[in-house]
């Protein structure tokens, strides 16, 4: 097993990934070396006629068939270099049921052709979606042989059950965010609940993997055991800065912020090691902790910019849960608040984003 | 092989599947025998611990989950009484790309949680959705075990290539119904698009379904090798004739009408069993023409009620269809119309549903 820091390269074409976060779309491309890595391990042991690969998470913008797409790409490149016949590949593409897998499903025709185009004589893919939690069995037994999940485990099933009491002292931004200022109750229990669910997911997807099957997990993460840490805390502070801005001001109620918790939590990489090690069915063949850039500003622009640019990405992950909760209209006001708070951290630090990547295989 | 006519039994439980066409209910029921000795068959043969059934055509709608429900309930019964364990269904739903599969999935859990209720010792399902047309491939060679289609095969592919020029001769009913004014021309077109349609349904099932693995299909058909007898056209007849009253009052363009094919055809059984054998792959283990009750008039209605009845079944089937190219506007009228031509017709005759039900077992 090796551990090691990378750093993202930029200047990848992001021309068909417009619509999707820039950090999403980071920790994809962060995770793409060890993917092929373990694809190629994968295919050239037994170099299989058919291949169901699955990614766990595919949300449904434009990078829904992203890791599907790369990993049949790499398969034929290597397939066409040793002359050998094409893979059947079924491809499961998963999410929570009020995905919309719709508008997943309505991109195939182009999906197929595109490929078609790049190399006539390609694979065949068959594409399917998989509605539910990956935090629980979403396969039968021994029925995939490569799995992904990129940006989608450091989502919680839920928020940690300590948290559900709408007490008092809670009201501070350690309800949403970890922050310095959380207690350390606050933390317990949202890594409590991150070992849980993961533990689940791996168990889960123990059971679904044949033996010799291969997994890449790629999720936010942090480089400090210690979760106090500014650096991993700053994006949902400024977002929790804005809305106490906003009830200081009366335009949000601080009851509803009380009763607010995010399901987020970024692990640090022993928390992951620790659950992976004591399921005990997968050997660890990688593990990295990447940086990737959070922000990419055009080149004349200036700073004022940056803050604002980290707002819009978290805008695009976290709108719909926030105007769920606060509504819709001070979506606008919140957002541009926060970007203002993301300057004022920015003038002080320049942060990367980090991202964990694992590589792992499932044991005999 | 066994051929026969059986009259299916009125008075089956109704309530769960209030939003469905009758006619599409009475065609899952008019299966339900051959389905169940089917996969008893196959169940008995290996008792597997898993099974990959299929639903080719589920539509959206109650029925949905109707048919897989119902395929594992048979197995849970049978594997009870043997005190087997329980067998791992993975359930791939199939439908048209433009399907609402969102909808499907979010009845899933209230579909688990009955299931669980009934029998808290039933096998695991884990449900899947397979966009795509059934005329192509959809799944990987030899990754299916069981098949069911129920009231999709008589839906085609697209209009027969030679009804799409706009010529006048055209401009009769036999546009839109196969009917006794049709000419000969015309029901060859829809009977060699059947034909072509239907044999590549059966080389894709044939290539994906594993040796031993069953099929069980049901469809509109007709009883007698004449396409132009009464009993066959009158639906469609009543339809054509509504939309003509109304092209004769200047509601609906003639054009519109001399511009639109139904790509629908129900088929004689001879023309099902030619494809089969001409395929070859499957072997025959029983076909039957089962007539089915297109109408239930409660008691006490009069017969005034059954023509719009009719009207109402044919609406919950093609009323899409029918508003994309007429306008949604005027299908309150185009189905009053048309219910009254039913009632002018069920004054004469007294015609059931004629439904073809296959039971195919794939040959080694």
């Amino acid at each position: 097993m090796e551990v090691q820091g990378v750093r993202m390269k930029e200047g990848e074409d992001e021309t068909s990934y417009a619509k999707n976060s820039l950090m999403q779309k980071n920790i994809i491309l962060a995770s793409r070396k060890m993917v092929k890595q373990a694809i190629l391990d994968l295919y050239c042991t037994t170099f299989p006629e058919k291949l169901n690969i699955v990614d766990l998470g595919c949300s449904t913008g434009p990078n829904a068939l992203l890791a599907i797409s790369e990993i049949m790409d790499i398969v034929d490149q290597k397939r066409h270099e040793l002359g050998y016949n094409p893979v059947q590949f079924q491809c499961f593409l998963n999410d929570l049921l009020w995905n919309d897998f719709n508008t997943v499903f309505k991109a195939l025709p182009g999906f197929h052709k595109k490929r078609l185009e790049k190399d006539p004589k390609g694979s065949p893919s068959f594409v399917v979606g998989v509605p539910g939690s990956f935090y629980g069995r979403l396969f039968p037994d021994k029925s995939l042989d490569f799995i992904v999940s990129s940006s989608s485990l450091h989502w919680l099933s839920q928020v940690p059950c300590g948290l559900e009491s709408g007490v008092k002292n809670h009201l501070n931004r350690g309800k949403i965010s970890i922050s310095k200022t959380s207690s350390s109750r606050v933390f317990s229990c949202y890594s409590e609940q991150f070992q849980r669910d993961f533990s689940a997911f791996i168990t889960s997807r123990s059971k679904e993997i044949v033996i010799g099957g291969r997994m890449v997990l790629s999720l936010f993460g942090r480089k400090a055991a210690n979760p106090t840490e500014e650096e991993n805390c700053y994006p949902l502070d400024c977002l929790a800065n804005a809305l106490m801005d906003m009830a200081s001001e009366g335009l949000v109620e601080e009851e509803r912020i009380d009763s607010y918790n995010i399901p987020f939590y970024a692990p640090w990489s022993g928390e992951v090691m620790n659950v992976i090690h004591e399921d005990g069915t997968f050997a660890v063949d990688r593990l990295e902790i990447v940086e990737v850039e959070v922000v990419t500003i055009k080149s004349g622009c200036d700073d004022v910019m940056k803050g604002h640019q980290w707002a819009k990405n978290l805008r695009a992950v976290m709108e719909p849960m926030l105007a769920d909760h606060f509504g819709r209209e001070i979506m606008d006001d919140l957002f541009c608040r926060a970007g203002n708070h993301f300057n004022e951290f920015f003038s002080r630090r320049n942060p990367k984003g980090t991202c964990i990547v694992v590589s792992l295989v499932r044991k005999g």
